[in-house]
Formats: structure tokens, C-alpha cells, sequence
């Protein structure tokens, strides 16, 4: 064992702590509503927890080495994976959701901001548990870890380490040298973005309570909703229109709106992925609402628009929030949709998948490959926002898309030995690594992920952690290297 | 217009003279059969199409300058699609396929060794169109282009201009100087391994024809049966050994064999690719005999055995032969048929698909990568075969992967627009631009493609020519550079 265990164990220490505080929120909607059962489940959990990580904290001494990457990648696993396991307890406890691999499904859902679930009938579900499941969508968002990067410092360890192994999205520049600074920024701006979402909701009619969790769930590009019909249980244009953009803000690349507040400069359609981005949402709408209207699925185009609209950046941006079942819209919509499962949104945002910068990558590599085989001796770089990218960036970029690929198609034969149909499992697979929520068939919109054995259910959330990770922070702990102290 | 058109019709003039020779054989089974119609189309096409192809080799002015590359692209682009073309044509005169666009495709399939087919009954063809079908995989199989490779030279033209546009593959070692030479010996081996096949079936109680046409099918990597049930109809062990031994034969590097001739080394399991290819075989066919063996799919392993391996050959080969209705087995089978559906035969064989190569590159940068996590600053090669491999060539394999899969989803989402079922549409397009033969759902070794519209039916078979010319030699035709004169 070569990793260094002290500081380790410090650092989850203090995930114990994040996630005891964290836990007040749903005790107190428990008291708020009554729910003793819930309320008694949740301090049972976030007291020990707390404890046990103030022990860790205060009485492990620090080693002065510092961290080397693998350690930094060690943390990371071990804290998401450790926080979906803590956060499942409380419902176990309180029989809210009875089953661990039920309840460790849906708090890796939560945590990795995927938002599949396993709750049939969520509508049942305690306040509590509501409230607990949309907050570890937004303490997901932005990353357990990199949420302690302002505490970080403090401790000798430069976040810079633990922020390689978590950020999403390859960082193809670095906007602040100091990286705690940039944190607390991105920070109030997602309480900016939550509060702001939460009063337009409000405005829309919702509940004080729905609004705030399901401005958590956007947020954080979650998808857990209160009701078994998703967002379709509001039925209004309204709250359609809001969440549609709050999901394509979050989706940004969170760097851009730092560098318009520090410079006042609109650079959104500037940045040549956020430009894709955008082009990618309003054309797949377009396209989608056209087909929608002309397969007379919704009456009119403004109807077709918004539900098309809506789905393209639920899917798009990783959210996954249904207001219509789409599972039963015409083929090729559903065939546009299933490409966006690949797509995800920008680099540095709460998204999942692939991520925009990548496929634009891809995109430049296959454009210069053409011009290669005209004039084979050119000399062709890869440019992105008029910045070359290194030999090795781009060979990484490659790496991660065939190891995102060769994931899929294996994530997708282990759960096919439950017999269910190829589309429910590829679908289920690519929506669980991309961290959307919904598949299709069989776990589409209008259904869960219920019907899937114990089995099924553990891998798919190794795999959203996976995904989450961007897949080699959890992967690299299987490879030998990894563990062999001389390397 | 900055191509060398004199050049390129003397060219395809050659390609009408070959076509027109080649039906001869579909002419002469016409008349040993008595379907007087059937040769008598056959003659009406390839009589003015060899006359048209002598008067432009014989009258055109052969221009002294030398072939760009995109020259060589464009013929070979040409070339395809005009074999496909006018191979088309016997049938649409005959009535035996009395439409344009099933006719077409079902040329383009058989010219690009895929295999799919639009004909609900194959056994009511007459015996020459049955000819002409298979004797195109074989045609195709080796490359139409490359057959003229051992005469080109004789038109000053070095045939390494055109080869690369067309190998199936990267090549990644040149073996011979003397391409023809090359090209001389390897059709020698094709004709040896088409001989041995056709002996080896005709023990197997097949009838001389079935021999024949069923090893033209294997050699080239096509799939066209003779039989509504395809292998099933013989229902013979011997011939399912006979033609899987045969399948994997031609999915391995034919360069290998060459090597073999000229050293007399047996290196198959030396080369990291073909033992990559055994290994994925070897193992493929276990899990899915086991997997049928539990579910009671076949009796006893023997059984099980015969059918994966089969099955697993017919797909990782390209080839598309069926001797049951994979479609039906368990989903965990299925899914592990549909990671095969990306992967297809060696290199420089007549296999289509992604190819192995570039799935181990794949493999070994997505290692290289994790290595490079740990340790950022190393300096690790990707080498294959004791090589390294160049930044241009890993970029270009990586290039090549991102085409294929946005080719693959371009061509679902277009094809979606029947409104077929969604693995219907991802599984005929994986087919076709693989060069497969059957796929899922809808177009499954029990069907056939008829069921599509025209309008995706010319699609596929477009797809069909790109897939075999690895994606680029087709849509670089579609770039703007590729027309420009000052480029």
C-alpha cells in the first residue's frame, strides 16, 4: 500500500462532516412536516457521522508529505462512494425505502446528479426523503470534494490534486491561480442561480417546497422530481419554460460566467463550445418539434416546441426531467434523443456525459483527418478557441471516448444477463455513465429502474459514480499499477 | 474541376471490362440452367458495358501526368458505385428484382461483401441472379480496384495511390515493394481458399452450385445464402465447421498468409492483432455457448458450441451467414452479437467493420492513459508489434473511430424516418456500414431488409460503399477541399 492513508483519512473525515450538516436540511423539512419516523432516521445517521468525522479530523495526526495524484484519486472514489452509502442509511432505517441496493441506487443517482430512480411511487416518499434526495443532487453538482477545496488549503493539501481527479470536462486552461478563490465564486453563483430559480418556480405557481427542491435537482442537473409524472404533474408553460432554462444555464461551462463577472464580457457564443452547445440545443429542438408537429404527437407548433425544447435540454444538459413520455414519440425523435445520450453538456458545468469539448474535438479530428488524406504531408493542428492543443490533450481526449465506448457496451452486456430488451439496456447504461436519469423502453420516463435485479442495480451505480468520475478516477483503482508501490 | 478525367475514364473503362467478363459466369449458369431470360439480360449488359469500357481504354489519350491522391479516391469512389450500378441492371431486366432500389442495394451489398439482402424469397431467384450475387462478395471481396492493381502498372499508374484509398484497414508495414507481385499472390491464395472451401462443402453433401456460390460468399466475408433460412437449410455440423473454419480464415490478415508463403513462419499468434482477433473468437464463442447451454437455447454444450461459434464468426467476420435465429436468443447473447457488429475482422483482409487494429490501439491508449494519470510527466508509446506507432497514425485511427460513429448515428437517425423501432434502425445501420449482413429486431437473420423505403433503402446502400472504403474515400467526395482547385 503506498497511499498516504493520514491524509486520507482526514479528508473523509471531513465528507463525514459535509454530510451530517448537510443532513439538518432534511431533519428539519421531518419536523417541519411532521414525519417523526424520518426526522429520528435522519439524526440517527448525521450524528455518528458527524462524530466519527470531528474523530478523524482532530485526532489523525497530519502527515507532512504531500499528496501524490493517486491519492488525490483514492479520495475521490472513496468520498463519493462513501457519501451515496451514508446518505442511503436514513431511508433504510426509517423503511422509507427498504432495500439497500434500492437506497444506494438512489443516493448514487443523487449524489452523481443522475437522477434514475427506483421509487415507483415517489409520491409516498417523506418529505425528508424528498428534501434529501433533490440536496444531494445539488451538493453533487458541484462535487463533494471540490466543495472542500476552500477548506482545503488549510490542511497543506493544494486542491489542485483532488480537483484533477473530479473536475468534469478536460480543463484546457486555468481561468484563477487561486483555485479557492474561483471555488467560493462558482459557489455563490449557484446559489445565485438555485435562489433565482426557486422564486421563478414560486412565481409559476409551485409550493415553497417544490420549488426549492426541484431548483436543486436543475441546479445541479439532477432530474429527481416529487411526483411520479415528473414535471408533466404541473402541467404549465410556464415552469416548462423556466426549468428548460435553467437546465441549458447549468450546463455552461460554470468558467464563463466567472470570467463575465470578473471582465463584463459576454464571451458565451465566443467559446467554441458553448457556441455547439447552443447550436446543438436549437437545432435538435427544431428538428424535434417539426417532427413532433408534423406526426401530429402535440397540436401546433408553440406546443411542439416546448415539449421538444424541454426534452432536448433534459437530455442535453444531463438532467433528465420528463414532461411528456418521450419513450413513445415518433422514431426518429427518439433516435435524435438517444444520439444527445452521448453528447452531455460543457466542460465544467453539472453536466454529464461526454461532454460538448470533446465532441467538438472529435469533430476538428475528423475534419482534419479528411484534409490529411488530400495532402498527407500538411502540417494540421487541432485549434479550439484559437488555442492549440498539445499532442497529448488530444490523445487523452481520444483515450476517454474509447474507454466511455468500451464502458457502455460493458455496462450494458452485464445488466443484459437480466433478459430485458437490447434498447432498455443500452439505454439504461448509457443514461446511468452519462448521468441523465431516464432511458428508454422499458426505463423510460413513464417508468423506473425498479424492474432490475439487486445485480443490475449495484453496477448501474458503480457506473453513475463511474461516470460522475468521468470514469478513470474509479476504473485507474482497478488496474494493477495503481496499487503497486514501486510505480 | 482539378481531377485528371482522362485518366479516370480509361480507368473505369477497365472496371466496365472487368464487370462485363464477370457476367460471363452468371451468363453461362443462365443457360446451363435454361433461364433464357436471365441470360439474356445478362447479356444486354455486359456486352455494350465491356464494348463502352474497350472504346474508352482504347480511345482516350492516356494524360502523361501524374495521379493526385484525390484522383485515386474519386476512381475508387466512382468505381464502387458503378459496379453496383451496372450490376444492378441484369436483374431489373429480367424482372427477377423489378425495382431500381432494391436492385441497387442488393448490388451494393453484394460488391461490398456485406450480405444484407431486400429479397423475402431468395429461393425464387433463378440460378443466375443466385451466380451473380455471390460471385459479386467475391469480386468485391479483394477489391475491384486492387484487382486491377497487377494491370495498372502497365498505364504507368502505381497502384499504391489507389490501395489506399481502398485497404481495408491501416497499414501500418508495407511487406513488398512490387505491389503487383503482392496482389498476384494473394489472389492466388483467395482462388486456393475458395478451391478448398467449394471441395470441403461439396464432401459436405452440398450440391456443386450451392459449393461454389456458398464459398464466394465465405472467401469474400459476404453472407448472401442461396436459401430463405441461409446455413440453416443444410442443417449439417460438418458444413457449419466447414464454413466457420473458412469465415475466420478470411477475417485474418491476408498478409499473413503471404508472410507464411514467402518464410514458411506461422506467425498468426505472434501478430498482436490476428491473436487479439482469435482471442475475442475463442472467448465470444464460449460465454455465448454457456449462456445458451443455461438457458436450454440448444441441448448439451457440443450443440451450444457449434451455434455460438457459428454465429460469432459469421458476425466478427463481417460475413452474415446464419444457422439459427440469433435474434431469439437471450438479450446477454444478443448484446455480446451487438459488441461484435463494431469490431469486424483484421486489417488488409476482406472483412469490413472498425476493424481489430484499431480496437486495440483503442485498448492500448485507453491503458497509456491510466498510465498516464498516475505518472503525467512519462513518456509512453502506443507500439504494436514491437513498432511505435506515429502521432499521425494513432490520431488517424482515432479520427477514423469518431467517423464511424457519427456515421452510425447520422445513418440510424435518417433511417428512423420509416418509424421503425429503435434497434431496427441502429442495428441496420451497424450492419451496413460494417459490411455485416442481418441485424436486430425487424431486419434479424430471420428477416430481410425489405421492409425499409426506398429512400433508406439507397441510404444503406450508400452506407454499404462507404463502410467498405472506411468511411473517408466516400465523404471526403462531400468536402468543400476536396473540389477546390487551388487546394
Amino acid at each position: 500500500m503506498n497511499l498516504k492513508l493520514r491524509t486520507i483519512f482526514k479528508t473523509e473525515g471531513q465528507v463525514l462532516i459535509i454530510l451530517g450538516i448537510s443532513m439538518l436540511l432534511p431533519f428539519v423539512t421531518a419536523l417541519a412536516y411532521g414525519e417523526t419516523a424520518s426526522a429520528k432516521a435522519f439524526a440517527y445517521v448525521a450524528l455518528p457521522c458527524s462524530f466519527l468525522g470531528f474523530l478523524m479530523m482532530r485526532f489523525i495526526n497530519f502527515s507532512e508529505k504531500p499528496l501524490r495524484l493517486r491519492d488525490g484519486f483514492f479520495i475521490v472514489a472513496v468520498s463519493w462512494l462513501l457519501a451515496a452509502f451514508i446518505g442511503s442509511l436514513p431511508m433504510l432505517i426509517d423503511h422509507s425505502i427498504p432495500h439497500f441496493f434500492d437506497s444506494f441506487f438512489e443516493m448514487c443517482s443523487g449524489f452523481t446528479t443522475t437522477g434514475a430512480t427506483v421509487l415507483d411511487d415517489v409520491e409516498s416518499m417523506p418529505r425528508a426523503v424528498l428534501m434529501w434526495r433533490a440536496f444531494s443532487h445539488w451538493l453533487g453538482g458541484m462535487g463533494i470534494l471540490v466543495f472542500a477545496i476552500a477548506l482545503l488549503p488549510s490542511l497543506g493539501i493544494s486542491g489542485q490534486e483532488i480537483a484533477q481527479a473530479e473536475t468534469p470536462g478536460p480543463v484546457l486552461s486555468k481561468i484563477s491561480p487561486k483555485m479557492a478563490d474561483t471555488a467560493r465564486t462558482l459557489y455563490l453563483l449557484y446559489i445565485t442561480f438555485t435562489a433565482a430559480e426557486t422564486l421563478l418556480l414560486l412565481l409559476g405557481g409551485m409550493s415553497f417546497f417544490d420549488a426549492i427542491t426541484h431548483s436543486f435537482g436543475t441546479v445541479g442537473t439532477g432530474g429527481f422530481g416529487n411526483y411520479n409524472d415528473s414535471i408533466a404533474h404541473f402541467d404549465s408553460a410556464f415552469i416548462d419554460f423556466v426549468i428548460t432554462f435553467f437546465m441549458i444555464v447549468s450546463g455552461v461551462n460554470f468558467n464563463l460566467y466567472f470570467l463575465f463577472l470578473k471582465d463584463g464580457k459576454l464571451s458565451f457564443f465566443k467559446d467554441q463550445e458553448c457556441r455547439l452547445y447552443l447550436i446543438i440545443f436549437a437545432l435538435f429542438s427544431v428538428i424535434i418539434a417539426a417532427s413532433l408537429m408534423i406526426s401530429n404527437t402535440f397540436d401546433g407548433a408553440l406546443h411542439s416546441l416546448r415539449y421538444a425544447a424541454f426534452t432536448v435540454a433534459s437530455i442535453l444538459t444531463t438532467t433528465g426531467f420528463a414532461t411528456t413520455d418521450f419513450g413513445s414519440w415518433p422514431a426518429f425523435c427518439i433516435m435524435l434523443l438517444f444520439t444527445l445520450f452521448f453528447i452531455g453538456g460543457c466542460s465544467s458545468s453539472t453536466a454529464g456525459g461526454v461532454k460538448v469539448i470533446r465532441v467538438l474535438v472529435m469533430l476538428k479530428m475528423i475534419r482534419r483527418s479528411i484534409a490529411l488524406k488530400l495532402h498527407p504531408n500538411a502540417l494540421i493542428r487541432i485549434r479550439v478557441d484559437r488555442k492549440t492543443l498539445s499532442t497529448d490533450v488530444v490523445q487523452s481526449i481520444c483515450a476517454f471516448v474509447f474507454l466511455y465506448v468500451a464502458f457502455f457496451f460493458f455496462i450494458s452486456i452485464c445488466i443484459s444477463l437480466d433478459d430485458y430488451d437490447m434498447l432498455t439496456n443500452l439505454s439504461a447504461a448509457a443514461s446511468c455513465i452519462g448521468n441523465i436519469g431516464p432511458g428508454l423502453s422499458a426505463v423510460g420516463p413513464a417508468n423506473t429502474f425498479s424492474l432490475f435485479s439487486d445485480g443490475s442495480k449495484f453496477i448501474l451505480s458503480l457506473s453513475m459514480v463511474a461516470g460522475r468520475l468521468e470514469l478513470f478516477t474509479l476504473l485507474m483503482m482497478l488496474s494493477g499499477r495503481f496499487w503497486n508501490p514501486n510505480e
